[in-house]
């Protein structure tokens, strides 16, 4: 693929530096209007800064999150801000010594072309058959699948493992480590060919369209063992359909909560938060939510062995969903919420 | 205390045996109306049973559970049986080579004179200067506090510490606990005398009367640095004030719901299940049911250890709240229920 022949459809260019900026912030689903596309000059690497050209920028559900301003485990993008995000990158021009024109640097670029970097926040990301992974199952989702099932969720052989957003970046991955454990596993998911795709394409042993009808019923027959580990990323219908399955002694690693992330005001009554705590107790469960950057420091180095074995093993498999130009980032950004990424949601910002 | 001196007042004698019966399920707040007082002989101990009359009988908030008909960490009671609870007891009469008449006996013989016992769910008590203390400190609230607080709260030194329940059975231990484990403790009880006895003959930090007005102002005042461990055992309002406190990275063991036993219909909304779940996953908490009976073989040793120690050297008190007689078991339960108790509630049913 070379540069010529994407540089076009894509729109970068070594011209301008396009940035995608915080606009307004969002009353419930993000619409396009709460981004503006800005085009600045390319900037210039001085004392102890690199140039770094945006190749892959990787979108996630946290990132609705930052549009509010609220307090959260990342802090909020302010008004007028580049969007932020994680983005895999060439070095374009280095004044580091550990950085050298034309490295692979996995960084927090965000929504633009080009951004200036001190190293800080930058990893030379190497030997990668496919640079774009280290932003999905070898990156930050695949850590968060890691260590939030077994770290958190702990399943054992033969228990009942049910994974929501079971193709997403993250549950895609949670779901086939569990298989390599032995579980019992079922899936959560939007549609009949995300579906079918957990059961034939992940190997899970079933998958529950939440999108049909009477989703409790559904699930609680593909679990007639009740539910040990649920990973939980969705919230809402999805939960509502997994607590009464919940077993003794349960664990439910909590990394997300999408389906409420475009909420802009609690939803109507009886208040089940009572429920929930009596359930908790009756039933033992733990319920812990968590952030994959407090496990860099303990857990990456036997994350990133693990999975480079199992990627090489053919014991999980990897999918991702890329969008191709920055210029459409907002539109993906916007389907991302609605569960219309299939697989991992990149978005391929310019040419290799 | 002769035998002769006690027995009128309590009304245990050796002809009968009164048995506090379930005459009908509670619907929200238990009356005296579903307790029933019947008399039946004392039975007599067969082969391999030996016979128990009941001293002491521990009146415990999971009783309130029992009473309705629904799946729960303990069965059901069923209607015309025997109210169940802990107990200490004489053995009166043995045919088990391991029992001998006049031991002390913490078993499960319920609210009644006189039971039979096969042994399996009886225990010697020996050696205890207060025998009733092997249903409180020494007992099941004991090691509640000593593995909710120790094994699942997990305090560091400087911690703030939450008490729900600050003087009652569980959380006067929890709060000595937390002192002796270096935290900043604060308790939450209800009434003026109880906080007062919390901070002077418990030592806490702090207590805040949840009866008096503005409570989560007057919680957060008490821990300016946030919490970093709640011990709940109530519910509702107090969880309510708590939940907005909660540290980044805060545990909460969860062993009773005290507030809510009595709901007959969930409250109304908005529902606030998602934003409690959106508050554990954005301050990566962890929320844990649990019951005591699954920590007795791991854990029992080293607690009767150490508190046999904290006793003798004076750094846990223990404050009972002892009611007089059989036949007021159903108003103490009553009370125990609506937060009238004061320390440790037990029964003396019968002379020593």
């Amino acid at each position: 693929m070379s540069c010529a022949a994407l540089a076009k459809p894509m729109g970068q260019t070594d011209k301008s530096n396009r940035q995608i900026v915080l606009a307004s912030r969002p009353v419930g689903a993000p619409t396009q209007a709460v981004f503006r596309t800005e085009r600045r000059a390319v900037p210039v690497a001085g004392h102890g800064e690199m140039l770094l050209r945006t190749v892959y920028l990787s979108l996630d559900p946290y990132m609705r999150g930052r549009m509010n301003d609220a307090p959260s485990y990342v802090p909020p993008i302010g008004l007028g801000e580049v969007m932020g995000g994680s983005t895999v990158s060439r070095v374009v021009a280095s004044n580091l010594p550990r950085y050298r024109v034309g490295d692979w640097v996995l960084g927090t670029s965000g929504w633009q072309d080009y951004a200036l970097s001190d190293g800080t926040t930058a990893n030379v990301v190497e030997g990668l058959k496919h640079p774009s992974w280290a932003l999905g199952v070898l990156g930050m989702p695949g850590l968060t699948a890691y260590v939030g099932l077994l770290d958190i969720g702990r399943p054992a052989r033969g228990e009942t493992v049910v994974v929501a957003a079971a193709t997403g970046a993250v549950g895609s991955i949670v779901g086939q480590i569990a298989k390599r454990k032995g579980c019992h596993v079922v899936g959560v998911a939007g549609g009949v060919e995300k579906c079918r795709s957990a059961k034939e394409d992940l190997g899970l042993d079933d998958c529950v369209d939440h999108r049909g009808d009477d989703l409790p019923r559904r699930l609680r027959a593909a679990c007639p063992k009740g539910i040990d580990v649920y990973f939980e990323s969705v919230g809402g219908a999805v939960f509502d359909a997994v607590m009464p399955l919940l077993n003794l002694g349960a664990r439910v690693p909590l990394c997300g909560l999408i389906s409420h992330y475009n909420d802009s005001a609690p939803p109507p009554g009886p208040d089940r938060l009572p429920l929930l705590m009596g359930t908790l107790l009756r039933r033992r469960i733990t319920v812990q939510g968590f952030i994959v950057s407090d496990y860099y420091v303990a857990r990456h180095a036997a994350f990133a062995e693990d999975m480079a074995a199992w990627l090489a093993e053919g014991s999980v498999r990897y999918r991702e969903d890329v969008v191709l130009g920055l210029e459409n980032a907002p539109a993906a950004m916007i389907g991302l919420l609605e569960g219309k990424n299939f697989g991992k949601l990149v978005v391929r910002v310019g040419p290799d």
